[in-house]
């Protein structure tokens, strides 16, 4: 029985906080969680911190501040996916009954921090860097589907839109869609504006059991499906979608067979939009629409909060920022903020019941791996 | 219950291995563990890779190499004890029913590749790096207990000696009393061959459920304890143990529990010799003797093969090199060699039953935290 319930989330604002330590972030939202919860922090039996650039034994270091100490802390990295490996790691710790109350915690520091190349990314060494790989990816489906540059500017409209509202967001002003097209190009055909940033940040889920939900008492959001997986090799001679969206493929379906719902019952997600293109295609390979046809949301604005299928609404990693181990707990606490009815300005009209948050990490191209990680969490 | 079986290990030289990419010795002890356990890869469900510097998605990377793909795949940190958190996740995803078959692997590499500060290690900085730490122990115990400079320098005899059969191991040359005490002071009483090198490696361990374990048709070596802990915060005032020497101690108490089994009853142990005196204190702390009388285990030199308790048979760290997400899987292999049988020249007389790996890492000794890990195997 897969019985995990979120007691409670916090998070930091998101930006340039190269005044702090990482570890002063991390224990900012430590702390943000635990008041949120309503738990004694001692009651925390087990942790695991996602990040990618944050040094030895950091999550140890986050604890120590927020005044937690003694239980098994283990770190974790999956690229961009590191925060929500986190969630999933204590998911499980809940759900297996080793552990009655466990905490996620996703940050990092890339402002002033130290963010070193991968030594074996001869790839990024020769100039295939992340913008470019999503600008390839990019340029196909334009030739495979319908999508303009002007779809792909309008999904950074929409984000900076509803990072405006986010307190924590890193970018907190609106943009026009010729802003966006006229900002510096940065590989054709994303512009600067719609590619996310490197940032400082950081976010925590408390998770628990039922009878701790119980215990919390108030209203607690269930997490029906905790899934991650990484990338499977394939060819482009094997046909079929490869590299993250195979992975995000797989991930989605995976989670939808474990919380017993499709695609088409999700009322609110928040997905990997790095650049762009990523809210498209994320959009395709959830189910959230026919292959190809991603663009058509975008031009009936169904994905605004007032849309059939808002997305992103906490501005996306385009409006908060993306410190790589922090983006898959922030992604959580938007959306357990929507099923509260507590997500003040950016609150949808009518409050979600079944959300979703997707995010991928450090897809290799040439071994078509990397790792995706789902979570449906329902109010 | 706990049903957990190591169904093969495997791993490569250690060393100066800056001619192949860290991926590659991942691979190779990769590699050997499935060939050890006569297990099809595409059986194994998920893995988890240990280390501290091998940058992002590294062990998706070491698997696509090995020709597995597809798995979830988590790497883990915990500074020297990565590569036994990874094998402690391992043991989990087992225990639960999660998984039948899952793969720890810890790796690292130190002599080319990027090892690069924790940004807030404020006091590293100001000079109190590891061995400054360890010399200060080595003093304190010194102080307190019988412990000589000789007896200091007798652990690396020992350690060395026993490398020298190994052929895993970086160093392969015995060396006397008079040569460790002679050789470069590093931080008083601490010379140069009492200190553990930075060095390239990798090791990793098949574990599975017993159904997994008896298909597998042969010898399978039990787990009968995982135990991970942090530090818990302890001012000098409150008395009693702290840091690392509190870690160890509650680490494997918890241990023993798990496997209803003391100290009393460990026939073989690979424990965390980064310093000569880390063994000493080890031995100390694991209940191996009363508090103080480690050196006396040294004196009698009840920790050789021949003696009442061998310990560090593979050499340790001081003889195998000390590649941080490595060493916590290395010693799983050494243990899991002697109670098959099959450690060579370094093989028991009596062949052993009950084995016990130790490794800590990151201890703050401001936050008196930091991270430990205690097996526990049977034959």
């Amino acid at each position: 029985v897969w019985d995990v319930f979120v007691l409670g989330v916090g998070i930091c604002a998101f930006g340039k906080r190269a005044d702090r330590w990482v570890e002063e972030l991390g224990a900012e939202a430590v702390e943000a969680a635990v008041a949120d919860s309503g738990i004694d922090r001692r009651r925390i039996e087990a942790a695991f911190c996602g990040h990618a650039f944050a040094g030895r034994v950091a999550g140890q270091r986050v604890l120590a501040l927020a005044g937690i100490s003694g239980i098994p802390t283990i770190n974790v990295e999956n690229a961009c996916t590191s925060g929500a490996t986190a969630l999933h790691l204590a998911c499980k710790a809940v759900a297996s009954g080793e552990h009655e109350i466990a905490l996620a915690l996703g940050m990092d520091q890339m402002t002033s921090g130290l963010v070193e190349a991968t030594p074996s990314d001869f790839e990024g060494a020769l100039g295939r860097t992340l913008p470019v790989k999503y600008a390839l990816r990019a340029r196909r489906y334009m030739s495979a589907f319908d999508l303009t540059v002007e779809d792909l500017a309008d999904v950074t409209v929409k984000n900076r839109a509803l990072g405006a509202l986010n307190p924590a967001a890193y970018f907190r002003q609106a943009v026009t869609r010729e802003e966006v097209l006229a900002s510096r190009m940065i590989a054709e055909p994303l512009t600067l504006f719609q590619c996310c940033a490197p940032s400082d940040g950081a976010a925590a889920v408390l998770v628990g059991s039922r009878t701790a939900a119980a215990a919390a008492g108030r209203t607690a959001v269930r997490v029906l499906a905790s899934v991650l997986c990484s990338g499977r090799y394939q060819s482009a001679r094997d046909g079929g979608p490869s590299g993250d969206d195979e992975l995000t493929i797989r991930t989605s379906r995976m989670a939808y067979e474990q919380a017993g719902c499709g695609p088409e019952d999700i009322q609110i997600a928040e997905v990997h939009d790095a650049f762009s293109i990523g809210e498209i295609l994320a959009m395709d390979n959830l189910g959230f629409c026919a292959t190809g046809e991603a663009a058509q949301l975008v031009r009936e604005r169904a994905t605004w909060p007032s849309g059939r299928l808002p997305v992103n609404t906490s501005g996306g990693l385009l409006s908060r920022g993306h410190p790589l181990g922090a983006t898959g707990a922030a992604q959580v606490v938007e959306i357990v903020y929507q099923l509260r009815g507590e997500a003040g300005a950016r609150q949808l009209p009518r409050r979600p019941t079944l959300g979703l948050t997707h995010c991928t990490g450090g897809a290799l191209p040439v071994v078509g791996t990397g790792s995706c990680c789902v979570h449906i969490f329902a109010a």
